[in-house]
């Protein structure tokens, strides 16, 4: 038995959520980092090796969410309602998946020239997980609650930024006379993937917010 | 302290929750009308503009479904089941998010030539959310049943309409002899948006539907 | 009154739900036998035959889906959590519709050359479909744990499989020179519908291991 599963023991059952969370997040701020600088990377190969390593992350994003859905099964009593924990859990998830569906259609569809729009949104990625880390650790005491909110109304106008980054790249991509089609469905495709990253932190945000109005 | 706020001092508190759904609806029944009437304008200019307004509708709606999440949060008693709440809260959300989203297509891919099949589905729309908004009324007092039944009927039959209409434009422009591929794009992501809108419609009118199954 | 209904009145009302969950698989692996069958037919005329008889078969799937919330609607007790009924059937629902769209898209796109890929993803769709029929056929009586569980994760590693599947296509596709953007699109989109279907069937697992989970 190793260390980790003697301090469970003694932890009462319902705390380990919030270290579960707090887990889930850590990975995701990796995740957004490593992203971001891949992002700024100049030497192709150096950017698609660190690209390769958000797969790593990714599953053990998942195990961490496996975990938080078995706990929620045998769990009577949690910290907050049940289906918060489910649509929290499920929305970090998320985050996970299309943060490394946009590594994946980076390296799949060979697109080698990483432009000012997805810097844009690795940027806001980056800002928005952060937040998101803010949040969930506040969780657990429920002390500083305005922390919690600010980061709520933050990843909520990042959201708004990506939405308005998207339109932007859109409006060029489509006023761009003869453009190669493949190179549009390419950089559709991606863009596309990298905001709805942004929309599911703005869904975990949502749910943060719907925990703390139980609360108060 | 507006006569809005007082009046809601007298109304019992799980009350608040028709007339949000109803001030949802009444948005979508506008924005429903601005999108059909701007399909059928033939100047472009005008048709621009009535897009353009259809954005602080998207925001307005977004504003009172905040609150409606806000309510459920902070109520212990609610009219009917609070998973049918938040679904229906978040369907009838996703109805004008996807015809703003349909209304961004035009114009950030430049479509200029509205088509019968876009008219067609602003048809489909504008009756089928206006038949939301008839069955989202008669929630109130229950004492309508057959007309909450027939809208939810209607809505149904409407959503396989939209479904008619979209497999018949996608036989059509993928039949078209050298087709623009960058046009194909536009019009097949378009009209993918256009039918969304209809998906959220019935949608919407399942979870009125599960809410009239529990009462009767 | 049919002998259906008749036999109905005699059983306990919470068993319903077992019944009707394998009637909705026991649909699933139908449709699954058909599609892998057809995406084996090297005669155009018959391969077309057989992907319009899904579209009775998915109308089937939703008149039995139908029911299933109704029942959920109207009994207070169910044999587990009403949020995993509603769970369960709503990704076997999906796995109906997203087969269906599939199939709509080898026809409507004019996709005649069955390639490998969809023939690997045929053959996926058709393992895990079987794998989820088990899953549900054992959860009547809960005696063969192990049968259960061997089927989820028989369904989870199949999703990886055709999440494998799905990369090295698009590498393929985005490697091939000079590719016809009007094929890339036909196909990206007919490889992202047929992946969907393994994922909804990823999520059908995971709602039966939750409640697998809960009777532990």
């Amino acid at each position: 038995m190793g260390l980790a599963s003697i301090v469970k023991l003694f932890m009462p059952k319902d705390k380990v959520f919030y270290s579960l969370f707090e887990q889930v997040t850590t990975t995701l701020v990796e995740m957004g980092d490593i992203f971001q600088k891949a992002m700024n990377e100049s030497d192709p190969e150096k950017r698609s090796q660190m690209l390769r390593s958000l797969e790593d992350l990714e599953h053990r994003n998942d195990e961490t969410t496996h975990k938080i859905f078995i706990e929620l099964g045998s769990n009577f009593i949690t910290p907050f309602d049940r289906e918060d924990i489910h649509a929290l859990a499920t929305s970090l998830d998320d985050i996970a998946d299309y943060t490394w569906g946009s590594a994946k259609r980076l390296t799949n569809y060979y697109i080698h020239d990483v432009d000012d729009t997805v810097r844009g949104f690795a940027d806001i990625m980056h800002r928005s997980i952060n937040a998101l880390h803010t949040g969930v650790r506040e969780l657990r005491n429920m002390k500083n609650l305005r922390a919690i909110i600010e980061s709520c109304v933050l990843i909520n106008s990042l959201e708004n930024e990506a939405d308005d980054l998207f339109d932007e790249a859109m409006t060029g991509l489509f006023s761009t006379p003869n453009i190669n089609p493949v190179d549009l469905i390419k950089k559709k495709d991606l863009y596309q993937e990298l905001e709805i990253v942004t929309d599911k932190c703005e869904d975990a945000a949502n749910v943060i917010e719907s925990i703390i109005v139980k609360y108060a």
